[in-house]
């Protein structure tokens, strides 16, 4: 059931990724479905299959019960009440879609496949003729519609809504939502563009939506709307990554799509200056950004605020989701560093072990109270601790469509062999670009070790290369190919080639140093000063307070030794801990009595301090055991032995 | 000209101080009125008279043509024209008229009160027959009085009328907007109270202004209507100092009000944890506080960030206020050293030295660069840099009426004798509660220095004890009586008793060493970790890019020796140099080439630094040569001679 558009060429619907840049010729990788890799029991698995089994029903139940589904229905008169939620509210159900839709390549899941359906057919009646769907600004608000673009997230939620008829059609083969984007999609390139409504939204999203669907139709117009969209704010011409957070990410990744279908230079210069922009000066030890809650926004360079860190959710999916469209232009690692980066700490603790609660907001330390702080959470309970749901619920859908799609980032191919990104337990079937078909799989305990076994065989006798991404945290790696070690040294933070026929099944084994460090940052970065952040692998850690009973996390230092300071830290992996996770711990020190005075001239006789031990978790893991003090960063004291 | 009520009594009208604590049991101190201190050339005086001479009538200006005055006008016909400014507009202006009284106890100025009368004239057919009295709830908006008592300040409005009345009648003997306030104040008394309207203003401050109308005029109904208010929002189980930092500290002055006139012990037991939660948890170095943008308020504890810290001017007087107020219930010399260092820093730093411009935001750091920032002044205009004037224009008016009436602050009396508060040239002459005159005369380059020369003498032959405030920055202090060296060694951060008869005039030589010192933070401030800001007696310095060509002053670090800390300062008087200003030296390093990638393993080679000379001024004159970049301050490296 190929759809017609694409009859006649080379590539099917079915052969897609999350995002197609099958036919760029400005692009080094191609991506592959989500159902090429089958998960195997590991670190991923199981947080994929709570999305699936746990996570997608009580979001739908939440919907439901917050009036997004009510608003099509207002629509259309099939119910009389007033508009609920905020006017992007819908945006959250095609999410919500997207994340349901990819979960399918996964799993076959009836159930879901009914909600995706039912879902489908509360939204089709509310589409107006002209082809328009915006619950917000139909019926009593008909006449407000473009009104204010800058404000009210119309042509996001176009965005989001073409985003989930694109992931549905991929995974389903169905055209029905794509027909809606279609129309919808048809009627936004008839509306804008030069000599017509000449704007642009405030909140961007819907670049990456009319690029996905010119890419899922061919229908070329949709590529040059979003290029219209992207002219408008200047794209080009932004060298400092600023403002709202998830929106200049948004936008980078729509930018970042319209350069791989034009290969116009000087929107790849813009990236390169705003990835350098962000990574440089604007990002989390964890790869969270937008530290500034003042807009939710990228701050000013080196405004890191660790306990007032926004750090949404949504923003560290939007870096990834940038990073992973940059990859695929030239495949270079520094890119995957920092996909792999934010899945493992700044997505992942956004979302409870159990599936059923988010944080919003992402602080770096916290003091573990329910201080009725502003700071906290979107929702202002001010409690630093996770939440059932929020009334701008813009993140929970968010991390469903991310982990529900995870298995689509683990590998990219192109004519020269298969690239492998991220490291977990799976069997990947798939063909090259030429049709060559192979399997690859992976064993390992990976994040827990840094050992993985690679076995590869190919269909045809054909010699094409595996390129293993070697982290740019792993100072030392090992490749042995069929039990012979390679003689040349893996360069860390760059892909590893292995060039072979692989007709005959071969092994791979790859040995990734996985020693426990300290991080320590910029001395710009204010908060950061003098401290450490403990990391192991891709992994960031924190110190919580449940781990460190009678120790105040934030007034704790680490005791380093100036000759060899990760010498005090010691990791151990506790199975039934938080699912499974390696603790370390470190040699450390707490004040004793208090410090009295806010300052005081430095001669004075510093405070006495005793010794303890530190005990730190992953980073992603807090707050799944009750609310206490927490914190990424300590500051260190160096000792001699 | 003694007012009615007061006749009889033994403290006339003339005889008040800023604050008036005169008839209360439960203060120790009395105040003075402005007009007993004449201040002689010194530090402070230049400051008086541009205050005199240059910002009020440039005040004047801008609340004209920002339609403050029209406000007014609109109100009973004579102009037609919309409502300008904010609904507080026409506080700008209380605040002015008492600013302008005050200073006409400072000096004659012909010019002024005949602009006070314009402003009175202006003011007065304003107000209803009932005494209502507020330019925003007036006229179209009649009916909405007192429905919004949370957000439009409209008994903010009404303490400030109350106060400039009152500093109006105690400068000028007039009636004239006295009466008008006592209209106001007994309408609003009729309205609020238990069994009527019972609510709260969100924004305090009519409780102070009820107080000293109460003070001035003796109707009880005042205070009881401030204590209404006071005990409605809970004050008596208020701890932790909370919320938007003018209001909290204007309430916290009611408060104290409050109890000074009725001595019950529950308000002193709050305003007493309250100070402890400010001063040992959420003050900046410099006094300043209220370091939160978001709703432009305290923190939570050491939430103070350096580069976006709010520390609003306003907040900063606010805090001299209630620190004055808690100074006379015990003459505690804590309370009167945060008064000084509130006048030297936060406060002061809110005026340009040419007294045309205004920081209304104060920050801590900054990148000196015109971003757009939207951090950065309350305009949002995002340039860290003095402004002329401001929409919301509360600090310049604020800064005015603190400076116009501070010699008021010099000194206080009681039947003990004179106590000295602060130093610099005056001289005062006034009386003990008994009637007995004296003089006291200072003789000082203070700050500059830490040698007071000073003069006493009185009329009669009576014992009395002059109390000399050893500020708590002073490690050490001498003092000699009629050239005798006292034998007793005088307590920092205390006052210093010398009693004796002054009936022959007598000289006393405070001799305060001022070396140049190194302050360093509570590490539970992170952001001053490690770090070390340069202060030298009252004065906090800063390091600002304008003398520090080709240095980041953001980057650098002070190179501390470990045994001896502040060997590497170098103090210098500089006449010429920002009307004359004692600059600091110090070793110190900047790094050479780029950190590079924000965050690195611990192991990795340190980044090189070079040697530098770093030359620091005092903080309120910053950002007085231009905009560049300002650090108060940097982090330290210890190194061994």
């Amino acid at each position: 059931m190929s759809p017609k558009h694409l009859e006649g060429q080379r590539i099917s619907w079915q052969d897609t990724g999350v995002v197609s840049t099958m036919n760029s010729p400005f692009c080094k990788l191609k991506p592959i479905p989500v159902r090429a890799v089958r998960m195997n029991p590991g670190f991923w698995k199981p947080r994929i299959d709570t999305i699936a089994i746990v996570t997608l029903k009580k979001q739908m139940q939440e919907m439901r019960k917050s009036g997004v589904l009510d608003n099509f229905m207002r629509v259309y008169g099939k119910l009389d009440a007033e508009f609920q939620g905020f006017y992007f509210a819908e945006s959250d159900l095609y999410k919500w879609i997207e994340a349901a839709s990819w979960i399918l390549q996964v799993e076959e899941l009836p159930e879901i496949e009914k909600m995706i359906k039912e879902a489908i057919d509360i939204i089709q009646p509310a589409q107006g003729d002209d082809g328009y769907l915006n619950t917000y600004f139909q019926k009593e608000r008909a006449k407000k519609r473009w009104t204010d673009l800058d404000r009210t997230h119309e042509l996001y939620c176009a965005g989001h809504l073409f985003q989930a008829a694109v992931a549905h059609h991929r995974s389903t083969g169905s055209d029905r939502l794509l027909n809606i984007a279609r129309k919808y999609a048809d009627y936004i390139c008839d509306m804008f563009g030069s000599g017509k409504k000449e704007a642009h939204p405030g909140h961007p999203e819907v670049e990456m939506g009319l690029i996905e669907l010119y890419r899922e139709t061919g229908v070329r117009r949709y590529l040059d709307t979003a290029g219209f969209f992207i002219d408008h704010v200047g794209g080009k011409e932004m060298r400092e990554i600023l403002g709202h957070a998830v929106r200049a990410l948004y936008f980078c990744s729509g930018m970042t799509d319209y350069y791989i279908e034009t290969g116009n230079q000087a929107y790849l210069d813009a990236l390169e200056s705003l990835w350098k922009s962000m990574t440089e000066q604007k990002m989390y030890v964890t790869g969270a950004v937008g530290g500034r809650a003042y807009s939710e926004s990228f701050g000013r360079e080196f405004e890191l605020p660790n306990e007032n860190s926004y750090a949404e959710t949504c923003a560290a999916i939007a870096s990834a989701f940038w990073n992973w469209r940059m990859l695929a232009i030239n495949g270079e690692a520094r890119f995957a560093d920092l996909v792999e980066l934010t899945l493992y700490n700044s997505i992942l603790s956004g979302i409870s072990l159990d599936g059923e609660k988010y944080f919003y907001v992402n602080p770096h330390i916290s003091n573990g109270r329910a201080t009725g702080d502003p700071w906290y959470a979107h929702e202002r309970r001010g409690v630093p601790t996770r939440q059932g749901w929020f009334k701008c619920a813009c993140c929970p859908p968010n991390i469903a469509r991310m982990f529900a799609s995870l298995p689509g980032y683990f590998y990219s191919t192109n004519d020269e062999g298969i690239w492998v990104h991220l490291y977990d337990n799976n069997v990947f079937q798939w063909h090259l670009p030429d049709g060559t078909r192979f399997s690859l799989s992976q064993k390992t305990n990976y994040p827990r070790d840094g050992r993985v076994e690679i076995e590869v065989s190919s269909q045809a006798e054909k010699e094409f290369s595996i390129y293993l991404r070697i982290p740019g945290w792993c100072q030392k790696a090992f490749v042995t190919v069929e039990g012979k070690p390679m003689p040349d040294t893996p360069q860390s933070g760059s892909y590893y080639e292995i060039k072979r026929s692989w007709k005959k099944k071969k092994s791979i084994l790859l040995e990734m140093t996985m020693p426990s460090v300290l991080m320590i940052s910029n001395p710009m970065a204010a908060e950061n000063r003098s401290s450490a952040a403990v990391k192991r692998g891709p992994i960031v850690y924190c110190f919580e307070g449940v781990d460190n009973p009678g120790i105040s996390a934030r007034q704790a230092k680490l005791k380093v030794d100036c000759k060899d300071p990760t010498r005090n830290l010691k990791a151990k992996f506790y199975p039934d801990l938080l699912k499974g996770v390696t603790a370390i711990t470190s040699e450390g020190m707490v004040p004793v009595g208090n410090w009295g005075l806010l300052y005081r001239p430095f001669e004075t006789e510093p405070i006495k301090t005793k010794p303890v031990i530190l005990r730190a978790i992953p980073y992603y893991a807090w707050d799944n055991r009750g609310c206490s003090e927490m914190s990424v960063w300590l500051p260190y004291k160096l000792t001699k032995r």
